[in-house]
C-alpha cells in the first residue's frame, strides 16, 4: 500500500464509498513497511554521493555483473570490494569504464562524478608495507564515499621517530584511520598525539602467535589512549565507512 | 494511537470535520508501534497461562518485588528463576502465596490455577546428581508453562543399563530435555533412542578442562545423532520455554 | 534372532522338541538388539516419508553408490548431504533418477512420492545471499522428510524493515529455521516476533574474528529471546531433521 | 628549555655572546618535549570543557584524593571512573561539592559550569537493565565532556517494536552510543536504522558461554551494518570519549 | 524379569499352559535390563577390593552421610574424594573409624583389610612440592584400590639430576603416574627412561598463561615420548583408577 | 669413554702405570651417558619384537629411504607412520618386501616374524566410518608390536544397541583403544561397559565447532566414566604404543 | 658414592685389594648425580651473590619459615617472592633482620652485603602507575642478585613524549626490563629506541578483553620490534633473573 | 634540517642576517627527527657487522630486488628472511653473489666480510629434526651479526641421556637458543643444566592439540625453570636478534 492508495481510501472514507469499519480494518492489518519504511527509503535516498557496494568475496563474476547491472539503472557510482584479480576481465567487458586498484582488490564504477561532501581530511596511516592492501581499501572507500583523503605509510611503532616527525601531518586530520597488523599498537600512540576520533584496523599481518590479526584486534581494544574504536580485521571497507558517516555530520 | 483514535480519525474524515491531507499525514506519521504492533501485544495476550517471566540474578528483592506488584495487576501467574535464597523472606512478606523452590532456584506465584495446554509429555532426563538443580529449573517452568512433565535422574552414559532399562519412559515422552554436564554425551545416547525432538542444556558441572560447561556445551552441538538442538549452559528455563513452544504446537 | 526364529523356538518347546533348558540358555545369550532392539528398529520402520540419509564428505562417489544400492533394496527415498559436484555424474550413471542441488550440495533419490506428514508449515528464513546455500540444505531435507516448507531471504537485521514487512508470513509458520552468519543476530529478532519454536543456524559465513561461524554460534546461545534451539554452525540437515520432528508430533 | 629560554638563546648568538658551536650543541642535545611536545600540551590546553580523568580502580581513596588535589590546582573540572561506593564518602569530606553516580560507579566534581561544546545529540541506547550501570557511565562521561545527551532505555532486539517506535528519536541523533550485553545485536540493528556513526560498547552482562562479554563484543565486531566500530567491554567511558571527539569535529 | 521367571515362563509353554504368542509378547517386550544387564552388575560384584567411591564437592555433609550408610551395608570400602575438611567432623561422628587426609582431601573408611591385588608397584612421581595434593589423592586412591605404591617427590626438569639419581627407582614400577604443573615437562622425561605405561596428571598449579592447568595438559597431549596417556586436569584419583585397572591385568 | 676404555683406565691404575689423581680426575669429568646410559641402550635393546618406528609426515621420500637404510643394519621391524601414498613407490623400489595400508597411512617393513609378546586381546572399536583411519593406524602399530589386535567398527552412541549387542566381546579384551570424533562420548560408554583400561582416541572427524577434534578431546577428558585415558587428536600410534606396554606388563 | 668413596675405590685397585671387574662394575651402576652432578652443584657454589629464592604463593608461614631456616645454614641472602602480608609478622618473629617491600610483595633477609656483580645498569621502565608492584619485584630481585638498577615510570605510549624526552637514559642501560600492562606497546616503542636486550614482562593489568594479561603478552610475542624477549603474565622476578644473568655475561 | 642547516640559520643570527624571532619560528616548527632522532640513526649506524634484514614472506622477487638495491648503495650485509625457493633465481641474477640456504630459507649477500663482534659463544640447541630449519635461520642470523655459533640437534627430553652427555658443551656457551615444538619442555631441562641466559623459541611442529606452536609457546612461558625468555612461534630470526644484542654487551 503506498500512499496513493492511502488517500484513495481516506476519499473513499470522505466520499463516504468505503465504510469506517472497513477502511479502520485496512488500516490495521496493512503491512508496515508502506507506511513506516517509506520513510526509511525515502531517508536513504536523499544520501547522495553515497555509493552503492557489493562486497566481492564468494560472488562469481556473473553474479557481480548481475547485481551492478541492476544499481545501474540507478545511475549511482558502484564499489565492489573483495575481488579477486580473476573476476575483472569479465566485469570489464560489460563495464569498460569500471577501473581495478589490485593491492586494494576493489573496483569502482563512476558514473557521476564524486562531490567531496566530507567536512575535513581523513588521514589513512599503516605501519608496515604489509598493511597497505587494507589502507588502500580504505582509501578508495573513502574517497569514494565523497572524502578528502591522504595517507602516511611506513610509520610503526618500532621506528618511532619517523612517526613523530609527521605529527603537523597528523594533527591536521579531522578523522584518522590507523591499520596495524602484528602487536596493533599503532593506534595507542596516534591516538595519544591527536585530539580527533581515530578508527583503528588490525590487519591479519603477522606470523606466529598473531592469530590473523586477534592479537592486533585485542591489542586496539585495550589501548590505553582514549579516542579510539575498533572495527573488525582487515575491514578498510567498514572503517572507511564509518569515518565518512563521522566526517559528515 | 489506540484504535478509538484511529476510528475517530475516520469518522472525522467520513462526516467531512478531517481533511483527507491532514488525516493522510497523521497517519504518515503515526508511530510503527501503535498499528503494527497492537496485533502483536493481542497476539501474545493470547498466550493463556503462559507465566510473567523475571531473572532474578542481579537484581535486589525490592526491585523484584516493585515488577511483581506491577505484573500482579494483570493476575497472571509469575515466575521468578535465578532467585538466591536469601531474598525469599522479603519476597513471601508481599507475596504470602509464592513458593520458593531452593535446589531449582525458582519462586513461582500461582494466581489461577494452571490449565495443561501442552500436547503430551515433557521428560526431563539428567545424568549426575550435580545436573539436578538445572533439571528442576526446566521441570518448574514447563510446568507453570501448562505441560505435563515428568523426569529420569542418573542415568548417565557410564552406566547404560540403567538408561537402557528406562526404554518406554523414553518412548513415551513427546519431547525430551536431556541435561548433562561433564563430557555431555547424553544427548547423543537419548538422540538414539527416540524419535523425538531433544533439547539439550549443558551444565557447568565438572572440573578441571570441563571449562564452566563449554566441553559439554560443545559435545552437545557435535552430537553424531540427529534430532537434538542446544540451548546455553545451564539454561534449563531456556531449555523447558522452547520446549512449551513445541508442547503447544 | 528374529522374531520367527523365536517364535520356532518357542514352538519347539511347546512341542517338546526342545528342552527347556535349551531353550533358557538360549535365551539367556541371544544378542542384544535381537530382542530389545528389534522393538527401535520396528518403531523406526514406523516412521514413513523419512529418507535414508548419507553424509558425503569424505566419502568416495563409489562408497556413495555402493551405500545408496543397499538402502536401495528397502524402496526407500534417499538423502545424500555434503555432497561436492564432481561426484555426482558417477553417481547419476547408476541412479539415473537421482537430482542433485549444487547450491544445497544435496542429492535426493525419490523412489516413491514424498507424502506431507508434518503438520504446518517449516519456514526457512535467512539473511544475506551467502547463507542461503546452508538454508537450501534445510529446505531440501524438510522437503524430503514430508514437509510443507517455504523461505524467506535477504531479511537481515541491518534492513530491519524487510524482515517486519513479512511479519505476517513469519506468524504464519509452525516451526521456523532462522539461518544467519556474522554476528547471528537474526534468530533474536525473530524470536521476539513469534510465539513458535525456532531452530536457530549459526553460518561459517563472515571473516575476520568470524571465526569461521563462532561468533554467530555464540550470539545464537547468548540470544535475549526466548524460545531458540541451536545446532551445529553450518548443519542445515540437522536443523530440519530436529524441525521435522517437532513438526509431526 | 621553554620558549623564553630559546629567545634568549638566539639573542645571545645574536649579540655574540654565545658561540654558534655552543649554541649547536645545547640545540642538538635538548630533550625532545621542550620544544616539540609543548606543542602537544599547549594544544591541549585548548581543549576547554574536557575534564581530567582518573580511573578509580585499583586506587585507594588516598590516592583518588591526592590526584584530584594536584588537580584542583588547574581548576578543571574532574571525572573519576569505576569507583567503588565505599571509597566516596572519604573523597566527599576532602571535596564536598563533588556528586556520586552510584549506578554509573562515577564522581564529578564539577568547578566551573560546563559548557556545550559538542554540535549535536549524543544518545545513548541500551537494550536490557542490566547495561544500564555501563550506559550511566557514557552519559555522565559524555555530558562531563560538554555535550548535549538523551537515552533510550530497554530497546531490546526480542521485542524489535519497541525500537521501531523511537525511530525518529533515533535519526535525531548526531553519534549514537548502543549499550549490548548477551547476544550484541542491538548495534546491528540500530546502525540499519541511522545513517550516523554507531559507537558499539558490548558488556559483560549475560552467562553461559557469554564469557563475560566476549561473545557481544564479537557479534558487534562482525556486525552486517556499516558505519558501527566497537570498543572494549563495558567500557562505556571510552565510548563517550569518542563520541566526544566525533561530537566536536 | 530374572532367571526363574524366565524358567517358569518356558515351562508353562511346554506345559501347554502358556501360548506361545502369548510368551513371544512377554519376550519382545522384556525390559532389556532383566537379562543382558544382570550380567553387567554380576561382573562388577567380582571386582573385589575396589572400594565404593563419592565425589565428595558439592555434597554437604549430610548426603555424604546418607550415601555412605547405605553403602555400609554391602560392607565395601568407601573412599571419599574431593572432601573439604570442614565437613569432616560431621562424618566422622557417624563413622569413627574414618580417616582423613587432609593434603589429599580424601577420606577412607575400611571396613575389610584392603588385599594387595595389584601385580607391580605403581610409582607416583611429582615435580614440585604445590603438586603433592594431587599426588597424594592418587597415592591414596591406588592404596586403598589393592596396590602397592611408591612416590618420588621433587624431581622436577629444571634439576634434572635429581631425577636421573632415581633412574633405578623409575624403572622397577609396574606403572608410573607422573603429576606436573606449570609446563608439564616431566612426563615426558620419564617417559623416555621407562619402558612401562605412564599415566599423566596436569596439575592447575601455576600462573600467569598457564590457565588454570591448561598448559601443562597441552603439553602432556603433545609429548614427543611414547607410552604416556594423559587424565584431567587435577584428576589423581582418575589416574590412580586407571593405574589400578592396567595393574591388576 | 665406553667400558673397555673404562677397563684399560683401571688396568692402568692397578698396574701402577697410572696415577690414582689422574684417574679420579678424568672420571669426575667423564660424560654422562658413557656409563649411566650404556644401561639405557642396552635395556632398550632388551625390547625384542618392538619395531623401529619413523615419523613419516614432513620427511621426503630419500629422507625416509636414508633413515629406514641405518635401520635395516639391526634387522629390526620398521614402522613408517603418517606417511602420504606418494612417497611409497620410491621406498618400494629399496624396500620391495615393505608393504603400505594405505587408510591407516602406515607402511611396515618385517624382516624377522612378529612374536606375539602381549599377554591378552587388544580390542580397538570405533564409533564412525570415518574414524577407521586412525583406529587402523592403531591396530597395525599394535600388531607390529606384538600384539593380538581385534576391532569393532560402527558402534557409535546414537545407535547403542549395536554397541551393547558386542558386549562379551568387549569384556574379552584386556586394553580397549577407543576412537571417537564428534562430540567423543563412545569411550564414556565403552568405559562403563567393562573393567579393563581403555585408551581413549579423539579424532578431528567433523564440522562446525568440532575445532579439529578438541570438541572430542575435551570431552574424553572430562568423561564421568573411570578407567580412561587419553591420547593427542588423531594418535592412532600413540594409543597402540601405550596399549603395548600395557599388555605385556 | 662421593669423591673420597671413589679415591677409596681407586686406591684398592691400585693396592690390587680391589679386582678391576669388581671396580668397573661398581663404576658402571654408581648412581649419576654423585659424579655427574657434582659437578652441576659445585658450579652453583661458584654463583656468588644470588640468593636463595622462595616462591611464596601458596606456602604457609610456617613453611617458609622452615625453608628459610635450612637456607640460613649456608648464610645466603634469601628472596622470598609473592609473600602475602599477613604472612609478614610470623616470618619477622624468627628473621627480625628481614625486610619485606609490600607493593612487590617482596620479603629479603640480607645476610651479606649484597655485591655489585653486574656489568652495566638495568633499567625498569613501566608504563602505567597498576604495573609498579610488578615492577617493584623486578627491581628488587635484580639488586638482590647484585645488579646496579634505575626505574623509569609513567611512560605509557599514548603520551609518547614522556618517554622520548628520557631517551638519553633509556640509551644507558645494558639491559632493560619493559612492564606494561593492557595492550602491551610499550617493548614495541623501547627497543625501537635502543640496541639493547629488552625482556618484556606482561601485566594482568586490564579489563574487558584483556583476559588477565594475555593482550599484553600476545602483542609482546608478536612486537614489529626486534631484540625482544617475554616472560610470563607479571612474572617480575623471571625478568629480572634472566637480566641477571646477561648483565654477568 | 640537518646539522649544516642548524649552523647555517645560527650563523644567520650571529650576523645578523636572521632575526631571532623567525629563526625562533624556525626552531619550533622544525620536524621532530631532525635534531632529537639523528642522535638515533648515527647511533644506529654505528652498528657495524649488523646486517640490514629483509622480511621475505609476501613479498614479490620484484619487491626485494628494488629493497636489495637501495640497501645494496651503503655497502651493508644483506639478510632476507622466510624466503621462498622460487624466488631465490630471479634474485640471483640481480646478485650473483647472494647465497641461499633452502632449510633456513634465508638469503645472505655478503658484501664486506662478517667480523666476529660477539663475546662469547651462541649455542644453538634443538629437539627434533624437524625443529631444524627454525634453528637454521636462527644460526645464519647469528653468525651474519658477527657471532661465533655452533649447534646441537637431536637432544630432545624423551632421550635425556643424549642431552646430559653434552654437558660441558651446554655450559660453554655465553648465550642458548633453545628450539623445540610439540610440547616444549627442552628449554626447561636445559635452563636448569645452565647459568645462562636462555632464548626460547617455540616451533609450530607438532599435531592435534599442538595449535601451530601455542603448546611449546604456553610450556615456555611456564617454565618451571629461571633464566629463560620466551620469543614468539618459529622466530628463529628474532631469537638470534637478541642473542646477538646479549652476547655483544
Amino acid at each position: 500500500m503506498n500512499i496513493d492508495h492511502l488517500k484513495k481510501l481516506l476519499e473513499g472514507v470522505r466520499q463516504g464509498k468505503v465504510k469506517v469499519e472497513k477502511a479502520l480494518q485496512e488500516l490495521k492489518t496493512l503491512p508496515f513497511e508502506e507506511i513506516g519504511c517509506a520513510t526509511i527509503d525515502h531517508h536513504r535516498s536523499l544520501r547522495q554521493g553515497a555509493p552503492e557496494t557489493i562486497f566481492g568475496e564468494g560472488k562469481t563474476a556473473e553474479q557481480i555483473i548481475a547485481i551492478m547491472r541492476k544499481m545501474q539503472d540507478k545511475k549511482n557510482n558502484i564499489l565492489v570490494t573483495r575481488l579477486e584479480r580473476q573476476k575483472v576481465p569479465a566485469i570489464k567487458r560489460f563495464f569498460p569504464k569500471a577501473r581495478y586498484y589490485p593491492q586494494a582488490r576493489v573496483l569502482t564504477l563512476v558514473n557521476h562524478p564524486i562531490k567531496i561532501i566530507g567536512r575535513g581530511l581523513i588521514l589513512v596511516v599503516c605501519a608496515g608495507t604489509s598493511d597497505i592492501p587494507v589502507a588502500e581499501e580504505a582509501i578508495i572507500t573513502a574517497q569514494t564515499m565523497g572524502n578528502q583523503v591522504e595517507h602516511l605509510y611506513d610509520v610503526g611503532v618500532a621506528g618511532i621517530h619517523r612517526l613523530m616527525s609527521q605529527k603537523e601531518k597528523l594533527m591536521s586530520a579531522h578523522v584518522l584511520i590507523v591499520v596495524a597488523g602484528m602487536e596493533g599498537a599503532l593506534p595507542s600512540v596516534v591516538g595519544g598525539l591527536v585530539d580527533r576520533p581515530v578508527i583503528a584496523v588490525p590487519t591479519s599481518v603477522g606470523y606466529g602467535s598473531n592469530f590473523g590479526g586477534i592479537t592486533a584486534l585485542l591489542a586496539m581494544l585495550n589501548s590505553c589512549a582514549s579516542g579510539i574504536a575498533v572495527v573488525n580485521i582487515d575491514n578498510g571497507y567498514g572503517a572507511a565507512h564509518v569515518a565518512s558517516l563521522i566526517n559528515r555530520l
